[in-house]
């Protein structure tokens, strides 16, 4: 009987038909019961005689899978391919697979709930009545502001097409891919991504963490920002350097910050002190029909994979490239 | 030399515009040096002298008017007009104006920030984040949900034009007024209120405070709503029952709320006990281009006044029928 183990948790929580599906075709699974996210080692420890892993963001490296000896498939739920070793996955014969369209809207729309909060101190002037202190705070609106939009992919396009209904915000766009058209409804500009720094009122981040990306956003370009900027990573955590956000906030620059995505996961770092950086954990996914349809696309991969039908979410070979290259 | 005195602080804070257009007249004034809402026996003394008064929200009743012998107008700073005794300014012969439009963006935009906000979870888990707890919050779309308005005047229909982008959430609408009709690209219904709690996964109010919404949202309105319904209050404390919502929501029912508007402000009182109540300090015309759009229109048109210009936004008849029929 073939065995999946499910890593990433909730899962088959607020809808039992990814559980429904592996059932049906008698695939035998376990769901991690360290209810976490898991470590090198304990993933190494758990995955010795799994078919398939339905993995989360925990690393899946060179020892994880020289110890799951009957490992053949990883599918992914969601689209950040950070977490997986693909080139050890291509030399071992492992197939890979992803959802790559699945959490793109929930992420996108958190990413505008961020924007609203730090522009307005919601959450500092929720934290301080919740203390009994009655501040009035200005704030500033999305069409007065410009927003800087780096990595244009399908989060990125979703942010623009979340803004459609508040005016004209002036919008500046990087990626490392081809100026490709973006919505002729909306005031767009491809520049450099130290002009995005430097003009920006609100810096975005949508990339994948890759080599290229990795601390791609450390002290030298947060002080290029404007005093009172907001920056906002609901990508990965890493391509912002936290160390570096933490002192430059401490010593009063930028208005406010949003981090949903850490270098270590669960965060209880340093970033905790400073009042005016939201702190989420890892939700950007979390909608319940975005997480649900990430759910069951990567299980029905998964059984495809396990019943012998073709696959229809293998990861492409420029992902492959990606790693290989060190971009 | 004629006087006004302003009662709403910040005044000319971001933007010195209203009082140089004062100094150019040669008008004296005085900002409320108390810098918070004004009581009204605060007001009472305060006021004895003025010609103007380049109002807030504090009560101006017929004992401040009675206090006030130089009074010939008041120029409100925003569109509320519940704080203002109307009949007895009209009986008097004093002049109200107010800025009807200024306020609507911030409004609008604050409150979709606080929906996106509550659906997410982001205030709990940011406040658990700082006190160094991870937990991951489902949370809902808005194209997943439905949507009440209660009041579709110029903040509600705000409220729905910046729903625009996020797909096509069904809305539902309810307001006193006529059904006009609404923008023809979304998915929108007129409704009875009733239908609006019982089917609404997020019920916004953007009304007027009068006689007839005054306590228009009590535990009887608060319990038809779904158990993990959200409710959210930019509009004038008093039209949600306080105390209600407190008890309702201490009772477990109802997923979250946001509250920028109180009975009694500033707002030190019970709500703060409660997590999954967003409590904000009255800021939803605090965007820095509305509250200078509503400073500078309620200067220029006390100016007018004092200078003998014809006026431009004095409030109509319909507002003085309100409160003399209690609607």
């Amino acid at each position: 009987m073939p065995k999946a183990l499910i890593t990433t948790v909730p899962f088959g929580d607020k809808n039992r038909l990814p559980l429904d599906l592996l059932e049906k075709d008698s695939i035998e699974y376990l769901i991690n019961p360290l209810n976490k996210k898991l470590t090198e080692d304990e993933l190494a420890e758990m995955v010795t005689d799994y078919d398939v892993i339905i993995a989360g963001t925990e690393p899946i490296t060179q020892k994880v899978m020289g110890s799951a000896s009957n490992l053949k498939m990883i599918s992914r739920v969601g689209i950040g391919l950070d977490s997986v070793d693909l080139l050890e996955a291509e030399k071992r014969g492992v197939i890979v697979s992803y959802t790559p369209d699945a959490p793109a809207p929930a992420v996108a729309e958190l990413t505008i709930g961020l924007m609203l909060t730090l522009l307005r101190s919601v959450q500092v002037s929720n934290m301080e009545m919740h203390n009994g202190k009655w501040n009035r705070f200005f704030g500033r609106r999305l069409s007065e502001i410009t927003i800087g939009i780096i990595g244009v992919g399908r989060i990125g396009t979703g942010v623009i097409r979340n803004l459609k209904g508040f005016g004209s915000p002036k919008i500046l766009v990087n990626d490392i891919l081809p100026k490709y058209s973006l919505d002729q409804d909306f005031n767009i500009e491809w520049v450099d991504q130290d002009e995005i720094y430097q003009q920006a009122d609100i810096v975005t981040i949508h990339t994948p963490l890759t080599a290229q990306t990795k601390n791609m956003v450390k002290k030298e370009q947060l002080l290029c920002m404007k005093e009172d900027a907001i920056i906002i990573n609901t990508a990965r955590g890493g391509i912002i350097n936290e160390q570096d956000l933490y002192e430059v906030m401490q010593s009063g620059h930028l208005s406010g910050a949003a981090i949903d995505v850490f270098d270590f996961e669960p965060y209880y770092g340093k970033l905790r002190e400073i009042k005016r950086c939201i702190l989420t954990a890892h939700m950007g996914s979390m909608s319940v029909d975005c997480r649900t349809r990430m759910e069951i696309e990567a299980t029905e991969e998964a059984v495809r994979f396990l019943t012998n039908q073709p696959l229809e979410d293998v990861v492409p070979e420029e992902e492959y490239a990606v790693q290989r290259e060190g971009l």
